[in-house]
């Protein structure tokens, strides 16, 4: 098996874009690639490193997925359609080639499951790093930012909460709870939900939850100068986290709060056109409300606390 | 002066992006920055380490100029104006901000320099890497690629060869060649004169000089299934190149053929529509001509030999 060093940068990405773009003419091989965009576009750019975000027991396939995922959930928050994706990669030398080819299967993967598909990359030697750069397009659609929240708008969810947190106690433990691992390792985008989201016309704002909850929230409430309160018996709870609750004692806030790493759609909207979401088919729950305040808070019967920073 | 670890990467971002974008409000802050194309859209990415891109002479302003340019060069090779760059960091813990502004501040000047400006951004802890996005608009422009080279069509250059080569020699040996040195550190990627070359119409193919003019014609040669003679005494020649080669001695050949990180672009061009080109207004020097053959080839009176590949 062919290491990095011995292959060389120039003909190693040129295999890995023909391996998943066999046509092998558009893009691969040229200085740029080439796309057509219908409106205006969307631009995210998101890296991660074997050493910080890689856990011992996921494979290079899933770390694949996950560079992938993180971009194009940026993408879903605004409401954009894939387009496309470039990987740049950071590689030791000695890193084998059938590893290699395994970080791009799992972000050739993603951006299928994306509909879309990887266009170009770059490879240039390092300590073992990807960063991904997606683009999508608005297609008339009115981008969801995080800074149009207004008092009175509700706040609502796609999914459940805590999954991701779930998944690493298992892994963690051994606890075999196969959904919530996998929704830590193989996120899935919510790429329909976001245009969905978009085209409805009802969103004041939103933002993917890969920071968590809290962390979600204090930057809503940052940008668009405004308070949040969130119901705690409101909150989605995933069955795994329950179970990781109940067998490893871990608090729930934990979970559903200050963990990240998980990709529902948190978004704010107007409370007159709720019936707007119903008509595009969106999946949410609801579980708060925007306020005249400057930070979120939680509150729990007649008991209302400031919410934490993140601690993922 | 706070070190990266203790700011932390969302705020870091944040004032970087800050710093660079005053308006703060579209993009930055967000998930994804939005932008407006019309036409269609050219995308790359490359990225560089400190470890293996940065001389100990380089500044980290330099460094960043260096990674906006050669996304900045890649644009120009296909012939898009610039709308705008995405930097993903990945940075030591003890990284101090000042060095961190440094970099921002190079990434902005290139872009200023290329008329656009630095569109969004990602900061994660990793070994001290940056890796940038750009995206450039055609405008309608036909993109000029690497396979479109035929047969009979002239090759010709923008600029001197061989300059970032003499600048590198400079600075190992002190010769304080300023002009050389600076090619090196700080290109100018070839913006005009890429926009030029493809409204023109005579172009057939184009590509920059970043991995050295040997390597660039065996690309093109692969790509268009074609074959080039160069003529060595067309080669035009940098000043500082003669001087360098004058005092330490070092082969002509090896700086004009086989040295990289220089950023003039290389084209082919249909022979009829020479006066195309003129009427564009592009400066530029004829350096061989495309044949039927599969390989690169220099000759030089009555000797021709097959050029050897790259040793940047």
């Amino acid at each position: 098996m062919a290491s990095f060093g011995e292959i060389g940068e120039r003909e190693l990405i040129r295999r890995m874009l023909k391996a998943v773009r066999p046509s092998g003419r558009d893009g691969p091989g040229d200085d740029a690639a080439l796309v057509d965009i219908s409106g205006r576009l969307a631009i995210c750019s998101d890296g991660l490193t074997f050493k910080r975000h890689m856990p011992e027991t996921m494979t290079f396939e899933e770390f694949g997925w996950m560079t992938a995922a993180v971009n194009f959930s940026d993408l879903a928050s605004m409401g954009a359609r894939p387009n496309g994706i470039i990987i740049s990669l950071l590689l030791p030398v000695d890193m084998d080639e059938e590893s290699i080819f395994e970080i791009m299967n799992g972000t050739d993967q993603c951006a299928e499951f994306c509909n879309t598909f990887v266009i170009g990359g770059d490879t240039k030697e390092g300590e073992g790093a990807a960063v991904g750069t997606a683009i999508g397009s608005m297609e008339g659609r009115v981008p969801m930012t995080r800074y149009g929240a207004c008092p009175g708008d509700i706040i609502a969810v796609t999914g459940d909460l805590g999954t991701a947190a779930a998944g690493w106690h298992s892994i963690k433990n051994g606890l075999g709870l196969e959904d919530a691992e996998s929704a830590l390792k193989v996120p899935a985008p919510r790429i329909e939900e976001g245009m969905a989201l978009s085209r409805s016309g009802a969103v004041t704002s939103c933002i993917d939850l890969s920071d968590g909850l809290a962390e979600a929230a204090w930057s809503v409430c940052r940008l668009s100068h405004v308070g949040m309160e969130f119901r705690r018996e409101f909150l989605p709870v995933g069955d795994d986290v329950i179970e990781v609750h109940e067998t490893l004692g871990i608090p729930l806030d934990e979970m559903l709060l200050y963990w990240g790493g998980e990709y529902e759609l948190m978004f704010t909207f107007k409370k007159e056109m709720i019936k707007e979401l119903y008509a595009h088919d969106i999946p949410f729950t609801i579980i708060g409300e925007v306020d005249n305040g400057d930070s979120p808070k939680i509150s729990e019967l007649e008991k209302t606390e400031v919410l934490g920073h993140g601690i993922y």
